[in-house]
């Protein structure tokens, strides 16, 4: 079923209007009236639709049924992100957004090479979230991921260990699984932190391990910084049940 | 520790000779004499070396140790993707051989958009080849997954389905999950098909089935056809203690 977003305040109780981009959208896909169609508020809640009217730039719906949003993930996970060089964050924001992360943080760590100045940030970060928008669509999530960028690895830190369980990824790690970490404790929310392409400094590792970070390996292979966060995200869905 | 690929015919037991692109990589890395290297002969057999001689075009080593490869994965998983479009393919072949894959299949199914012709495609295997062995060497490999092209699905059905486990998933699976069919029975090889962009049809899915094949879900979510096969293949890596 076609899946548009809307904010949260036009998400009325029993008829909405799509307009702008998502009229737009309707049109190409030739929605027709009596057609069924979900609407999500980005933020996890979403009303099955029936399409009542249709006029230029305007698609007025008629609200059948409101509901959770299915196909949300039960634990949150949030994916860490040194910044890395090239169009690679867009790519882990895409691909992470499909696997169901409930946000995509990006930091920079002493051995980043790329660090987006503020004057090119404003511009990126909306770029960043319309392509995790645009992969929720696809995937059919009831909510989009929030790109968030932090000043420091500090910063980082301080916001990843706010989850119930705060994991980073280290190639030097050898005896601690992902597997034994995850096999421990309650947790409702992740954080997983992975470095850039140089690697996260050992101080860092020990910064991490002293703020209550759960230190892993990913195994025996050395993976790339855009590899490392899709396969610990893939491991963490796979653990809690989703598939 | 550098790494370096040799046929098996050129791992000899007490001395070896790089050669070709292998001597322009010393080289560039400026490799000394006494430095100690390893080299794999791409089939899970390495040996720990010392540098002996450096002369143009040829750098002498002295076999210290002789191995197998402590970085291949305990079972061994083949990839089985639909041909898909653009360079995807290129996409999963470098991220699963990363994600330690000991092979990667591509075949044809009636939804694929995108279909080499037989004179595109030795020189497409050539290159697809080429990146499953630079992968190999950057993520510590002791093997270079092969990369195979089969004919049809028939052909896909027939080979997936000699491996000790072999599943396909499709998107309209809603009950059976991956963990409930790896939680089943002994496997050392294990099989994972995935479709194209548009999905596999119904009938190909039946048909699988009837081969013998477990038909599972990878979560609520849809994903893209190239982010499938990975999540699927970092899912199997850590069920089976990987990570």
């Amino acid at each position: 079923m076609t899946r548009f977003f809307v904010t949260p305040e036009e998400m009325l109780p029993e008829f909405l209007v799509l307009t702008g981009e998502n009229a737009k959208h309707a049109k190409v896909l030739r929605l027709k009236e009596g057609e069924e169609v979900l609407v999500c508020d980005g933020q996890g809640s979403e009303c099955l639709c029936a399409v009542s009217d249709i006029s230029e730039g305007q698609i007025s719906l008629v609200v059948k049924h409101r509901q959770e949003s299915q196909t949300e993930a039960a634990v949150r996970v949030s994916v860490y992100m040194a910044f890395p060089k090239g169009d690679k964050l867009e790519h882990v924001i895409q691909k992470a957004t499909e696997l169901g992360a409930c946000e995509i943080v990006a930091f920079p760590s002493s051995r980043c090479v790329s660090r987006p100045d503020d004057k090119s940030l404003k511009k990126k970060l909306e770029r960043w979230q319309k392509i995790a928008a645009s992969a929720a669509e696809q995937s059919g999530r009831g909510a989009i991921p929030e790109v968030v960028v932090l000043p420091s690895y500090t910063e980082a830190l301080k916001r990843a260990t706010r989850a119930d369980k705060a994991i980073l990824f280290y190639e030097n790690e050898r005896a601690v699984t992902l597997k034994m970490s995850l096999q421990t404790g309650d947790y409702r929310t992740v954080s997983l932190l992975t470095g850039p392409e140089g690697g996260l400094e050992a101080s860092e590792v020990e910064r991490a391990k002293e703020a209550g970070m759960d230190i892993c390996t990913l195994g025996k292979r050395i993976l790339r910084c855009e590899t490392a966060p899709l396969c610990a995200l893939s491991a963490v869905m796979y653990h809690v049940g989703e598939f």
